[in-house]
């Protein structure tokens, strides 16, 4: 069995019962029953993937998946391509916006190439794994092979698992690939059925040609490429990225191992949306983190259900929104772990007066 | 001079220089401009305070202040009244919500009797100094005396100034006080010379009445004690509460001494309009964390020019949502120190090629 259909496999339901069990423990803490509205249920769900225990969180990281993209020379994007390989190199050097989230954090950066333009140094502190030299031009043909898109995701479903077994226990995506909210929204225009036009915005920066533009490039690409949407590797090769492919495969593997996987922003949450595609009960294991500005995000965040939690008007991708939503996360378990019961509370003061 | 006389002249605005320089140098690191959204703004606001330098937090501290409120007796809410010294008595031994967070993000809870209906016992590890045995009922006559509201605001400063001594760079507000969102929408209803009605919600609990009803107490209280708008010690002596006076103060303090003061929810903000009142320049140093669901929060906030970055319909109280904010804040100027310019990004990768 292949590493990706093994994966797929290992995903479960969380249990209804272990998040009902940690609901009602929670409800039963010393302050007015969910009046700590998100906190709660973050905790919830994470001691759903437990078996109802709320773990610690131990070593925390964010997979950065980087990839370039054909369309690119369409002009959907005002940015020069080259940014890519550019920022790929500053991770491992602790000097991109995600690393200083991260370090404040806590966090570790495990950059990966898997399909920039150019060879990378191999001392750059990347994990190199390139599947391909940037996608093909969805606008001429479909963007990667179907053995393309799923070793993309193996890509990912590898990192992930080689963090895990390091003792990573909070898992956060992140991407660095010129172009890619034009394939993101690509393959959410694909999976549900509505035009390009209502999941596609500005990016990073649009092109000359504006966002109608760029809906129209995707919406072209669609019809050229005719993916079919009852089959996501099909929706992920033919109008997709690699990076984006990697960014489920990190999903898939956190969802399998039952470690909570926070998204970043648009990117980020379809690559969520195509795992969870390959097994429903991935939504389960994966939380949110800030608001994208990006139209589709929304649409992509409610296919998961799954709500930010951060309003911080960020576009910098990287993951760096997921990793600032890190602290949160453990604030959310040690609520559930330092609070004492109303019963407690009330038992304590009495011996103390 | 009195030590609020003090405290209100010591404050001065931050340098619009020191603003300037902070955001072009942020605009200079190796991002698209304003991607990092919020996060750019909160850094260069605390470089403002500390004469452009970015500075690294040190301790970080939330004064929970804790009264009681006359109105009650009104029933304004579902909550009873002895809530107040029961949750007080919890700060210390860390056993609530705020302490728990706290716990998490690494900062210390500071609970101050200010005006709780009890005595507490002298080693229960509150700070005791208390002004009165709550307010009295302002739907009868004045909450307190103009002496006493002036006392409460001094409480609050004498806190602050000894945990801004003891290395405190970064400090929050909090309350316990059950019915104290009637007198905070009072006191907010007058300043804004709006009906009380627009500024009033469901608190922790409304009572038996409804919105409408407390609404009603807080017009009746107003057009009996006739607070004089244009003096803000007024308004806090005939319509607000003596914990709320204490968060003044705390706010007043930090910006004097050029610490980033962090309000909580809708008590906390209005006791920071309060201190702006006192002196304009308060804003300068005051940043938002959690969204409130009262509808009279957004108009505090808006006084103040800040906006929250954190949605978690959290309603808990005792700066339970302010310390959440703290990891953001740190976060913000981790990436003011530890990202690199563009330029120095290019000459590192260019080196190491």
């Amino acid at each position: 069995m292949s590493l990706l259909q093994q994966t797929i496999e290992q995903i479960t339901a969380t249990n209804q019962a272990s998040y009902d069990k940690a609901e009602y423990y929670i409800d039963s803490l010393a302050k007015p029953p969910k009046s700590l509205g998100k906190l709660e249920r973050i905790a919830a769900k994470i001691a759903a993937m437990n078996d109802g225990v709320f773990p610690t969180i131990q070593k925390k990281a964010v997979v950065v998946c980087a990839g370039d993209h054909g369309v690119y020379e369409e002009g959907v994007t005002t940015n020069p391509q080259d940014v890519t390989v550019f920022q790929t190199l500053g991770f491992p050097k602790g000097t991109t916006g995600v690393c200083a989230i991260a370090k404040s954090v806590g966090a570790t950066v495990v950059p990966v190439d898997v399909g920039v333009v150019e060879d990378l140094p191999t001392d750059a502190g990347v994990l190199l794994k390139k599947v391909k030299y940037g996608t093909d031009n969805m606008a001429k043909g479909p963007a990667m092979s179907r053995e393309e898109a799923i070793r993309s995701i193996e890509v990912g479903i590898e990192v992930a698992n080689e963090q895990i077994q390091q003792g990573v226990t909070l898992l956060a995506t992140g991407e660095m690939g010129i172009a890619n909210t034009t394939p993101s929204a690509a393959i959410l225009a694909v999976l549900e059925g509505c035009d390009p036009l209502e999941v596609t915005g500005f990016g990073a920066g649009v092109g000359a040609g504006g966002i109608a533009y760029k809906a129209e490039v995707i919406r072209n690409a669609i019809a050229l490429n005719q993916p079919n949407k009852e089959d996501v590797i099909d929706v992920l090769a033919k109008v997709g990225g690699l990076e984006i492919g990697a960014m489920a495969g990190v999903t898939l593997a956190a969802a399998a191992h039952g470690v909570p996987l926070v998204v970043d922003g648009y990117i980020s949450t379809v690559a969520a949306v195509i795992a969870d595609e390959l097994n429903p009960y991935v939504k389960d294991y994966v939380l949110a983190s800030h608001a994208s500005e990006e139209p589709g995000a929304k649409i992509a965040a409610a296919r998961l259900g799954i709500e930010p939690m951060l309003h911080m008007n960020m576009r910098l991708g990287e993951g760096s929104g997921a990793v600032l939503a890190f602290p949160i996360i453990e604030a959310a378990l040690s609520m559930a772990t330092n609070m004492v019961t109303l019963e407690e509370a009330a038992a304590i003061i009495q011996t103390n007066k």
